[in-house]
This record gives structure tokens, sequence and C-alpha cells, in this order.
């Protein structure tokens, strides 16, 4: 359902919802109207994490019943897949100095070792994007206070070549929630393709295959899908790097007006890329980012969920407070 | 109690526990005797991660009651304190490219940022010592095979320029298991001082303090010790980086007898630096990573659990599985 | 002569001599005038290295009578002063990672290293700025089309985040001209002090001390002069950092009026640092770079000049061509 | 001609030529004897600098007679070939950041940018190579006693981590040198294919063409030579990773026969690669910097000076002097 139809129809279910969405209609008059103040106030820098509350962290705690660990995480090597569709490819180095570094100390005859790490570490490897990550140009090229991140905050305000000032990864605070996997490859019987998207009808059927439905998705989840791009990892870098599939404008809407925490992915997008409508960059990012604070993980690993057939867990998930940054590496990891 | 007597004491304790156990005995004739092979086989890299089962994630599980999460870990920043006792300062840099980095793209004018982070990021801030970390020189200077890390792994099989090819901190799987805080501090109403040794009886008074005792210790569990030390984060840096407190050799030992999975605290070294006795040289970080595969987490941040006086809890933590690194920083968290 | 007097004298200098000069009055009304297109057109991107003709080759070749190399340059190493007048200070690593890197390969068995360095390194040690380096914020805070470089060049036509896309590093073509040092520091008989005024009345005095005089600069020369701050290298990094001595905004103005393709010294600026006068920032770094062409060397270590009492002499500089960079690492040398 | 005849010609000319020549046998016996202490004494780090007299600066500086400036280096960008052969490529990155960097500042409003950069800097690009680049290891893996490098150093004493203690690039000081450019691929008419070897009969029919002889090389000379493969120098930077041709094993006899100080080439080895006799791992590198202490330049730029048909010019290059570094980035320049 790539047409016209299945977005009208999400944006109905938008618009029914209502309350507390600052998603925009998509139209030919894009761009987005004024997306802020946001609902958690003017001074806002937490968005979606607002949702994580005690109680929250309760429920998660209850779906943990067999003591199961499952990482979600893809190991960082220099050579896993690099972004690399703007000119200047992402990097990822390290070096261990020495041999070894130091020592030895002491009579005990101490030596250790210490590595020097390199990169664009908060965009690589799975990770979770900040606030600051990403802006909408309101304004002419150059003018850097039309430059406008979540709850209208300007990039003139907060950008400072050392890390922004607000916004930044250090306000991702440590998060325990519950999450859920919807398996849209699953459904499918294989991979997703590069720009394929994902409709909200899939979704349904997905959750329909798990026993479960829209009704199972509540405020304050970690929401998952998988794609099957992630089978690429490794194996093929350059056809991993080449695009994505992922949620359609209208799925996305959708995921909007469940009031979660966070979506994430086995591949680098939110959204089918290159967009199946030319005239849109990544809009999904910009809608969860930018005008709702609803934060993204990207390049996560299932197949440790996908194999125990678990599609509902705690999840538990400590970003880098890497002041300023904009986005986290991490070492996400379910539990049931 | 920095004598000799509470070190045999220590020891007698270590000798009477005894099993499982691969503390070597602090003589005139250190070096430690022949370590390997780790009680969970000749091939192990995992040391005491095996003492994560199912059921502690269970017995953590059942410790969160009132679903609040304290955060443990400092914020990464270019000012924070960074290890300077080796003539080569360690260093942090984050470097936020552009204004902005990309954009704007499509009709929806969407801009974005991303980050170039460089340092020693393994072991600076709040962190975990891989099982690469540290080696006991035990031939000659220069003769790689007789540098030996845990299980006596050689620093000729693993060591390679670009990462360690066993041993690395994409070994260290996901953490969710019960933790306890020992408030030294507290007990003792200060900040301990630069090379103040943590008795094993300190242990005792302020498990007291807390309604605890030895007893509360269990296999498996993330065992913490607050120093005080971590209140000079950026506001003394410099003191901070001077040294340490610490476990005294023979409370090192006696955590080792505990079978921890780890041993964590608020400045970072597990011992006192310099060591009271000049012919040591962190001997504690030697013990727990190489002889006995206990794991090390280093710049804490208690204050969180401290004002609340929670000294049980779920702990829960992600290592960013870094191919080959000594270490990773990291953002565990505390749930009760 | 720090009054205003000394500055009103060299005005008159400067507007008497005037042509092809873009040094604007010094006034209450500060900012500076439009300082576009330059003298060599509206396309430039050379600045002062248009004065480098064969005929100033030939000219320094013809210097070369004894056959000695004076090196110039200090080594680059991770304990040397690093800019820090800005919170974030800068930075330079070198980790040689392994032991050995590579090998060994062949029958030969060679076995080889490599380092990985980083920084920054354009900006550290003996450098060179290029004209990227430094601009004129002329209109609001945010609007990058005005702030504007040499040739009037906009921040928002050539800034990206990847390195600047016109006036960086790689247009600053391999130098071998003239070279001219002024000891300020000897016809002082002392190190000048931080925040101390060099004259044209001073130039003159020690021109004259070395039997020259204001007639033996020329056209094209690389101008340098020494204040002895540099004798604090590595001995006191602190007050090294700590501000500079350094050319009035006369004598810069008479430096501009004598057509110099550089101007070098052994501190980190080419005026005093901070300006007598508190309203001005750097104002000599504006009028060489931005608005007229004149590239700027520093943290020069002109010893072995001075201790053989050479004041002329054949000047040997390749600047890393770095594309896009706001200046080079270097090792510049002269001969005679 | 590739055939051992060559080679045996070529070690004819070494054994004849002789003295002052530290050249072993190429043989079934290869490791090489022993090939310290170096002709300049048991402490030399400097090897065939020494060579460079003020009478060799004067046979240079008499060369120039038109005032031509000849650049013959690569602009450093990210999309140069990065040497990729072992498993982990090198990297350089380049990030300017922020939007500017840091200003306005002062009423004259400047601002300012600086940039960060990353990489295998030294062994990347235009560059020179230590006498720390390259060891042979004579012993036993592991055995850092036994990896020798120029003058017998051994790796276990000078490696650290950090940088090397001795042969680093500091001690390479600046260069100003005949140069003398053979032209083998304008001889062929042709680029040289990948694994071909230049023999010492190429090199005296590439001579003759330029109307010179042996006789031209002289002690202390930059000896350069030029295959063609640096036209895939961006245009196929597969291609230009993917081998190189270059010296025989007899041609880089008679270099060293020929005393030059170093040799240059506009590809990343001097010598084809992969070597012909598969059991030689780039023996040119080896002789060169580890036996005789002749330094390597790779990756020139020969186009200027090949379309003026400059083969005889005064070389000037100045090396950073990056302390314990394997080389060093550059920017050479030839003068006529």
């Amino acid at each position: 359902m790539h047409n016209n139809t299945g977005r009208i129809v999400g944006l109905l279910i938008v618009i029914v919802i209502g309350f507390g969405l600052h998603s925009i209609a998509v139209s030919e008059n894009y761009l987005p109207e004024k997306w802020w103040p946001s609902e958690w106030g003017a001074d806002d820098q937490r968005g979606a994490l607002n949702r994580l509350t005690p109680a929250k962290v309760m429920e998660a705690a209850a779906l943990i019943r067999s003591g199961t660990i499952y990482d979600m995480s893809r190991v960082f090597e220099e050579d896993m897949p690099l972004f690399n569709l703007t000119p200047a490819a992402r990097k990822y180095t390290i070096v261990v100095p020495g041999g070894p570094s130091w020592g030895p100390l002491g009579e005990n005859r101490l030596t250790w070792n210490e590595d020097y790490i390199c990169g664009h570490l908060s965009q690589n490897g799975t990770q979770i994007d900040s606030l600051a990550h990403m802006a909408t140009v309101l304004g002419e090229p150059g003018d850097l206070n039309e430059i406008r991140y979540y709850n209208g905050i300007s990039h003139a305000e907060i950008a400072g070549g050392r890390g922004f000032s607000k916004l930044g990864t250090e306000q991702i605070s440590p998060i325990f929630t519950r999450g859920i996997l919807i398996d849209i490859a699953g459904l499918k019987g294989r991979m997703l393709e590069r720009g394929e998207e994902i409709s909200v009808a899939d979704i349904d059927a997905a959750l329909q295959r798990q026993d479960m439905s829209q009704n199972d998705i509540r405020p304050g989840d970690a929401l998952f899908y998988n794609t099957g791009w992630g089978t690429l990892w490794k194996k093929d870098n350059d056809k991993f790097n080449s695009g994505t599939p992922g949620l359609s404008i209208a799925a996305g809407d959708w995921v909007i007006s469940e009031q979660v925490v966070l979506v994430g992915t086995d591949n680098w997008a939110v959204e089918a890329i290159p967009n199946p409508d030319p005239k849109w960059f990544a809009p999904n990012h910009q809608k969860f980012l930018v005008e709702n604070g609803i934060f993204i993980m990207e390049n996560l690993d299932f197949s440790a969920l996908l194999e125990a057939e678990v599609y509902e867990f705690a999840f538990a998930f400590g970003a880098l407070p890497l002041k300023g940054a904009t986005g986290s590496p991490g070492r996400p990891f379910a539990i049931n």
C-alpha cells in the first residue's frame, strides 16, 4: 500500500487520535507548520522520554519471567557497514597502542593496554539518535536562526562546534521500559527490499501473526520492527548502505499516535530510502525527532529475539551521556 | 588497618574459603603462581560473566519494587578528569562538523548533524575494563609470549595493533544482575583520602550500618563501594587524578572470595593508589582481571543511590561491544 | 608606544603608502569597510602568494652562500603547548599501534609500523593559517551569508563540515622566497611580556641594530620577528598559552604596507593578546588574513638563526595541501 | 629483465662498488646478515641524511636558474587512495567544527575556524618514511629484542605505544639537495603494470633518453623515478591500491650503491608489489630503510616536472618533526 490512499488513511488516523500530537499533514505545501512548544512545555529537552514513568518500569519488570537476556546490539568493528550515502564516508577506527602500552610496574610486574578510538561513533553501528541529530530548515540557506530542532530550538542557539548546548545525548536518561518487536520480514517471508514501504496494514497483519493487535502497543513502549535488512550486515555492506526498507509516512504517523518513547529497526532509517516519492527525504526521521521528540534506534540485531519468538519483553538501554552529541552508540538488550 | 596483620587475616579468609579461587598469596616472592586454566575451562574468555544465570536475572528483577531508575554514570565531556598518571595524558574530543553537517534535503528541507568523537574512550569516564586491559609480565622484557592475561592467554597470541583477537570488550555480554552498594564514606563520615585503604573490617562495619552483612553478598552480584572520591569530579580534577583510596589487598581477596561478577567504585582504581607498600602497583586490578576474570567498573556516580539510601537493586549495564577493545565507556543504571 | 599617537602615525604611513592596500582605518565605528574585491581579482583565493614570482625565487636563491640550513620548526609532541584560551583545549595525539603493526611477511621477515595521529593539527605547533581560518561577522549572529572571509567570500558559500570548498590550505602553494628576521627581543635585551606591543619605532630600531632599515623589506618577502616568547616553549606552557606579545595595530598596518607574503613569529599571534585596548580581539589576524590575504605563521623556532645572527635568508616552506583546512602544520626552514 | 641474471648482474655491481654499503646478498638463505653498526657509527639515527652537507646545498642552489617551482605533492583529501592491503584500511578524516568554531569576539567581530584531523597521516598521501617504519624479525615471534631496525636498534628498546623513542620522524632534518627524476614510464611509452619490475638496464635507458647516465647520480642526491602508476590517483583508487610497479631487487641494490639520501616514486612502494618472487615481501623497503638508512618517499606527483621535462632540480622538503612517528605527510617541491 504505497499509494496516496494509504497515506490519507494514515493521516485520518492521526487526525482522529489527535491530542498531544505534533504530526504535520503531508501536503504539496510542505514545510511543516510550527511544531512547538512541545506537549511537555516550552523548555523541555527530553521529548518522549517523559513517558517513562515508574509505572512503566514496573510494567517492564513484570515481563521478566524466564531470566533470559537477548543481546540486541551489533559488534563494533572496523569492517562493519559505515554510512556512506554522503560524499564523505563515516569512519570508525580502533588503535591499540604499544606492545603493551605501559609497564611492567611494581614487583607484581603489572602491565596494561589502552585503546584509542575515533570515528563517527554516535552515528555508526547500533545507536540511538539524540534530538540534536536533525532539524528542519525553515528559512533561507545560511540563516541559523531558522534551522529548527525539537521544541523549536534554533541551530544558532545551540550549535558551537564542540557539542550542542541543548538536546545532546546527555539528555537521554537510562531506559527501562516495555519493548515490542513487530516482525515484518516474518510476515512477508522474506527480507524487504530497498525503498520498500511498510504500511499500517502490514503492521496490523504482522501483529496478528504474533497474536497481537494495535491495542497491544501502549504509551511509553519501545517499538521495534524487523525488515530483514539487517541480515546484510557484514554479508553485503554495500547493499546495506545503499538504502533501506521502512515505515511509510502513514505508518510513521501511526507510530506517533501510539505515543511510544522510541522506534528501532534493523537498518539505518525508520523509513524507506530512497522514499518512493522523490520529493521527501527521510520524513519519518523529521517527524519523530524534530516534531515529536520520539527517539530513533538503528542497526539493531533482532536475531536472538526472533529465534526465540519473543515479541514482548523488558527493554534495557543506557545511552552514553556524551555531552552535546547527536547520538550514542549502544548496547541495548531485552529480557523476558 | 594498613599493616601486615590485616593482610594476613585477609589471606587466611581467602585460604579458608578457597575453592574456585585463583587468588595468589602475596609474598616476598611475588610473581603470582600460574593462574590458569580458569575454573570455566582453558578456552574461556568470559570470566566471572559465567556467574550470570537466568536465576540471577530473576533475583535482580525481584528487586524492582518502586519503578525508580538511578543513573550511575558521569556525563562524558571534554573537561571531565582524564587519566594522566602516565606521561601521555588520555584524550577525549568531540567535534560537531559543519553548520549543520548536511542538507537541507527534500522538499521537507531536512538537515542533520553528526559528530566525530576521538579518544581513549574505553578508559575514560564511567567505564568497564575488559580482560584485555591488564596482564602480568612473567618473563623477560620484550618477550610477548610471557606477558600473560586471564586464563594464561599471551600477548603474542592476541595483540595486533587494531584490537585484541581475544578477551576484547565484545566478550562482555549484557549484564542484568543484583547490585550491592557499600557506603564506606558514609561509614567514615568523610571522603577517604589518597592512598587510604579500605579493610575487610571497614566493609563489615559499613554493611552493618546498612543493616547488611557479608552474608548479603552472593555469587554473581555486582559489588560497588563508595569512597567519596567521586565528589572531586569536575570540582578538583587534579586531585581526582592524583591517586585513589580503595580496597586493601586483603579486601580485594575477600571480594574474590565472594565470587562477584564485577567490582565498581567512584574513582579510577579498585585499590589505593599509590599503594601503601611501594612494591605493589595496582595488585587488585591484577588479581581481579588477570587472575580471576572479575570485571572492574570505574568512575561511577553513586549520588542518586546514596541520596535515596538504596544499597540493593537491580543493576543493568550493556558494555559497547567494541571488538578487541580494552574496555568500554558505559551508562550503567540501577533500578528498585 | 602603545598610545593613539603611535597608531595614528602608523595609519598615516599606511595612507601615504597606500596602493594595493586594503587596510581599514581603526576607528570608533569599526567594523571594517568592504574589503573586496581583492587587488588580485574577485575570484582570487591565493592572496599575497601572488607576490611570489620567479624573480622572487631567484632573489632568494642568491642568498644561499654557505649552504647552511636552519630549522625553524618545533617538534610535534604531546607535551608541547596546546592552545587553550577557548574552553575546549586543542588536542594532539599520536598512537603507534601494535607490537609491531603488521608482519612479519615474506622470507625476508619484514615487519612494519604505522601511527595514528589525531588533533587540531593545523592549528597547533609550528603552523601556517590558511585564508579560511578567520572571518569577520558583518551581519546578525546566525547569518552565515554575512560572515565574510578574504575577498568577501561568505561562510554560507564555503563551509560544509568536512573542509571548506574555497580558501583551504590546498591553495597555499610551495613557498621559496626571501626571508627577513627582525629580532625585537634582541633589541630589548629581554623577552617581551604578555600583552606588550611592538611599535613601528621598535621595528626601526631593531632593523638598525641588524644594519638594516625599512628599505630592506621588499614585496614578497616572508617577514619574521622574534619576541622571545618562544623561549617558554615546553618550559612554561601555561604562560606561553596565557597570551602573547606582538605587533601593535600600527605595526600591523606597516607590515601590510610592505606587501609581504607572510608574517611569522615565535608565539601564536601576530599581535599582543590581550590587546591593550579591550575592544579589539586579534585585529592583526583580521587585517592580515581577512582583509589583505597575507598569511600568518606561528610558533616558529628562531633559535638557530639567532645564534648564527642570520637575519636575511632563503626561506623554504611547503604547507601540507590539506583540502579545505584552516591551516597546516609545517617544517619551514631557512638557508643561507 | 626480471630474471636471476639481472639480479646477479645487479649484485655484482653492488659487490664491485662496495664501500660504505650494507646491502645484503639475496640468497636462498635469507635473512640478511647483521647490518649494524651503520657506517655513521653505532649511535647514528640519521642514516643517509648524513650525506647532506653544505656543499650539497650549494650544489642544489646552483640548479635554480629560472625561478620556477614545481609542486610534487598530492592534495590530502578524504577520497584520495588510502592504503588497504592490510585488513584494516587506513583512514583520513578532516572535520571542521561549528558554524564557525568561535566568536565573534571584539568590536572588530572576529570569528575563526579550526579543524580536527585524524588518520594514518604519516603513511597516507605524499609522505616520507622514517627509519622507525620498518624492521626485520630476526628471532622468534614475540621476541621484541630481535625485531631489528636501522643500526640494529631493537623494537624492545624504542617502542612504547605513543611514538618511538628513537628513529622517529623528528630525526628527519630539513632537506635541500639535488634532485634527479628518471622517467621510466616515458621510456616505455606507457604506465608500468602492477608487479612489473624496473631493471638497472631500464634505468640506464631512461637516463640516456634524458641525456643523462649513471654518472649523473651523485652521493646525497634525492632520486625519483616515475612509473606512471600515479596517473591512477583518484581515477582508479582500487587499482592504485592493488599493487605497484617498481624497482627490481637489483635496481634497489644499484640505488644503494649510488649513496642517495632518499628514493621517491609516484606510487606507494619502491618496488614491485606483489614481488615476482613470492617469497619476498617489499625487500627494497627493507634494504633502504632497515639496512642502509636511505629514506623513502611515496605518492609523489611528478606531473609538473614531466610536463616541463625537468629531470634535474633543487629539491626542498621539510618533514613534519612528529616525535616518534613512522613517517610524515609532506609537501615536497622542486625548483629550477
